[in-house]
């Protein structure tokens, strides 16, 4: 399968880490959102919505949304499964996911920042603000959420919550926004990245990475 | 079991045509999100998001995040589904329900519109057309997902991403965005309005919508 995915984008991020986890094998596909390879008509003629990641399975199957892909692999290849079984302990896990996933990640998109930048002429202390400040009341919210406990955010093993909080760690490191005031995230972030496969998923060390 | 939630919130219109279509009674207990309701100690004590819908079950378990709700909802009710059984087939389902859930609706949400307002000075014309850009954007990308064929959005019965849509619809038309551009929405919201148990949840048959 051929994973079209940009290595700071971190919904990318959430995906190569799940299909690292579970050992599946992919090619990665560089779409440069920066230079706005997401807007040409043959990607978006794959992807409406212009986003990454786009997974293509080996038939030519299409899957977009990185939270739709992870469910299709978590399905497909099931160990490590990356949800608990039972819907009582699935339901704070996917809470905790969708925290970061509906709360955090859209509103601080590349593509939001485009448009404060054109309709309000935002500078990019600004805009570094306003990125800072949605992590800072997401990740609030999650420490709300999450107990004390060690390593991973729920269980004995990465799922999907503790990637999604990865991932957005990542942002909040480039951004600035200090993790001492939320020690949870911190921790699950120690964890997960101690997990060779989900630090194989880092942005730096992806292809399309800039090399030092 | 009892559901807080806001007549107008489209997400706590997903969750109450789910628990409608299930045929769930459930007591509802309104949080006023323009009063600030979700703000207060007691309620962010559940919901440490500060957002609605926010379920709390018999045995006095508290779920939280739209999504998460109706994946515990799906579960526990089966009847009538709310996605495909089969993996391949459930993929494009979640990635149009993710398209509204992750690409639309958060970048419009009231907390979002009031930082447009706090940070730069917003007017109220400015924040409308914030909304119905993107919600314009979300649904160009959803038409070119959705194939041409008659009722709802993929299957012959309601799912996720038709609840997703149709909920998305109600806030187009407070917004003045035109549906007419949009038809294969546009007839989703239709199938699924004819629908007693989705009718029932929208926003003007709430308990705490303003009495005409």
């Amino acid at each position: 399968m051929k994973l079209y995915s940009y290595w700071r984008s971190t919904t990318s991020y959430r995906v190569r880490a799940v299909l690292n986890l579970k050992g599946v094998s992919y090619e990665q596909e560089a779409v440069d959102l920066v230079a706005g390879d997401q807007s040409s008509a043959d990607y978006k003629a794959m992807n409406p919505g212009a986003g990454v990641p786009t997974l293509v399975l080996d038939d030519g199957t299409v899957l977009t949304q990185s939270l739709a892909i992870i469910d299709y692999l978590d399905a497909t290849y099931r160990e490590p499964s990356m949800l608990p079984a039972k819907a009582i302990e699935r339901a704070p896990v996917l809470a905790a996911a969708l925290t970061v996933a509906t709360d955090i990640h859209p509103v601080n998109n590349l593509r939001v920042i485009a448009q404060l930048r054109a309709r309000y002429g935002a500078a990019p202390e600004q805009t570094q603000d306003w990125m800072c400040y949605w992590m800072a009341e997401g990740f609030a919210a999650l420490e709300a959420q999450l107990t004390e406990k060690d390593g991973f955010a729920f269980g004995d093993s990465p799922d999907l919550a503790d990637i999604c909080i990865t991932a957005q760690c990542y942002n909040a490191h480039r951004w600035g926004l200090d993790l001492m005031r939320f020690p949870k995230i911190a921790r699950i972030e120690e964890a997960c990245l101690a997990v060779p496969e989900i630090a194989a998923a880092h942005p730096d060390r992806q292809p399309d990475a800039p090399q030092t």
